[in-house]
């Protein structure tokens, strides 16, 4: 309950460097606990067409000690970076109070999304994650990646890590830019030698095309499937999703809109066959990994609950600093 | 198109003087001129219930010389002023530059969302209102009651204004207040009577019951239906409909949720019977009022292209101001 009569705006300075990845790990298992728990506020996305890109507005609140709702209220305009020097997906989170609608917090919203989607894939990893060492295989080389490696670190022990993608140039790049970030090896190699070398490999591209072959997939491994979130996106071949314990962020969602479309669109397999969702690993309702050979996908397509558990997250850490920006709008 | 790497925060003392009445409705008449030319970015509704209390998040934009997306996230929690001293109905306005998404702006909410129905109805009353001096009743003493005074005063030569609504002593003092502030007279009386003696009458209550009878109404009024928003809600009696010109502010709205909700339903009318849309009396596209005869009625449900067009309006008046709370969020 706020009785402070401020709203306050995080600029990404404010809360860049005085959050970590296990900051943002704890807030998103929060978030998906208590979706388990059916103690949320209905999620809901509106999508509206403008001229020269689309707009997203994504709704949903976390019923709990302290009660926040809010939505991501986020632009996609592909040509901003070229035409006028700003990001291509930009906008705002807004969090309140959900116990009487006071406007709590604007954030910008891109570091949010970031580090809440890494943050998520790293919680399924503590549950489904093989015995030992891990061979890290990442592929793709954009912001996503960089955001895995950060997370899976936090609750990994990382032997190796390979980059792979489209394009061999860029993952050559980034493969180095990583190797001297790391203290553990971080090289390039093809999809196949990345897919098959590897026990945990993530898949964070925009492919709408099957890459990840299923001869490559032997059992025992964890794939976070991140890339796919909306319909037609496609990383890994329907086939894979067949032999594996599917576990989703959202079911209703990775159903129609993750990874797991296609293979339910080929009939391959039907919603009933998705083993659970990430907030039942968390409550015990489903079990994480009891043997080596099970291989197990996390389907991610992202909520809104993440963005507002993170900013929630952000708001109760740094709300009594005297360092953010602050405005009474009441007044 | 921004450049300049600011977002503004509108607290209500930021504005609440530096813009009258006339502001609003210049801004409405703008908003829904586009709306009749197809200039606007899809509009669209999220509810979502909370434990205490309801979420409504309304969204929509404009494309014109500039163009604006944003959306209203407000909370309706009816406890709020018996338990923390806050409005029942709160939240924000936000606004964003739709070539690019970037984030223009935040609005506390209430004082726009007040200003701009009253306002709309000033646009409709321009339009229809009967000719000569104006005999103005308005049932209700709320917030509304006050602000379409305010807006009615801006297009119509009012000569006398009568109050009345379900408690005759809150219509009484309400009437005292406006009367002292006022040069035109003010007094309560009957809702039978002030129905009857008026050639503007305006209903702004929460009913959900028809207080205004069809014996009542006689032809050349204009009737400003501001009350009935959401299902359920109802003040005139349907028969009243069967017998206007309804203009509505959006039709889609209006059948559903406005007080067109009840003709068509019982089918004393059906929807191609609405006569037109505000936008439409704007653009030319159908006629105002052409005779003394005409009983006009204006059915108000309220929509977020008319709280964005007030918030764009307000900020490209101020945005130059150094007298507003700024920051850049992606610093």
């Amino acid at each position: 309950m706020n009785l402070q009569n401020k709203t306050l705006l995080f600029n990404r300075s404010s809360f860049e460097n005085l959050l970590d990845m296990n900051d943002y790990i704890n807030a998103v298992a929060h978030a998906h606990k208590l979706h388990a728990q059916g103690n949320i506020i209905e999620t809901n996305i509106i999508h509206a067409d403008a001229p020269n890109g689309e707009y997203h507005v994504k709704t949903g609140g976390l019923i709990g000690e302290n009660s926040y709702y809010g939505l991501k209220a986020n632009g996609g305009f592909f040509k901003n970076q070229r035409d006028y020097n700003l990001p291509n997906i930009l906008g705002v989170i807004y969090l309140s109070d959900a116990s009487n609608a006071y406007p709590l917090a604007i954030f910008e919203s891109s570091l949010i999304s970031k580090m809440r989607t890494a943050a998520a894939t790293a919680v399924a990893a503590k549950y489904l994650k093989p015995k030992g060492p891990i061979c890290l295989s990442i592929i793709g080389y954009g912001s996503q990646a960089k955001a895995h490696i950060e997370a899976l670190l936090c609750v990994c022990d990382i032997q190796s890590i390979k980059i792979s993608g489209r394009n061999s140039v860029k993952a050559k790049n980034f493969a180095k830019e990583m190797d001297s970030k790391l203290s553990i090896s971080v090289i390039s190699d093809s999809i196949e030698n990345a897919c098959k070398s590897s026990n945990i490999l993530i898949t964070c591209t925009p492919s709408t095309e099957a890459f990840v072959k299923t001869e490559w997939i032997t059992s025992g491994k964890f794939i976070g499937a991140i890339g796919a979130d909306s319909p037609g996106k496609n990383e890994l071949e329907p086939a894979i999703m067949k032999s594996a314990r599917i576990i989703g962020d959202i079911k209703s969602q990775i159903i129609k809109v993750g990874e797991s479309q296609h293979a339910i669109n080929n009939g391959m397999i039907s919603p009933d066959d998705i083993y659970g969702e990430l907030g039942e690993l968390i409550t015990g309702k489903i079990k994480g990994r009891s043997s080596d050979a099970e291989l197990f996908i996390y389907d991610s397509t992202g909520t809104a609950i993440q963005d507002i558990a993170c900013a929630a997250y952000i708001y109760e850490k740094l709300k009594d600093s005297n360092q953010i920006t602050e405005i009474d709008l009441f007044k």
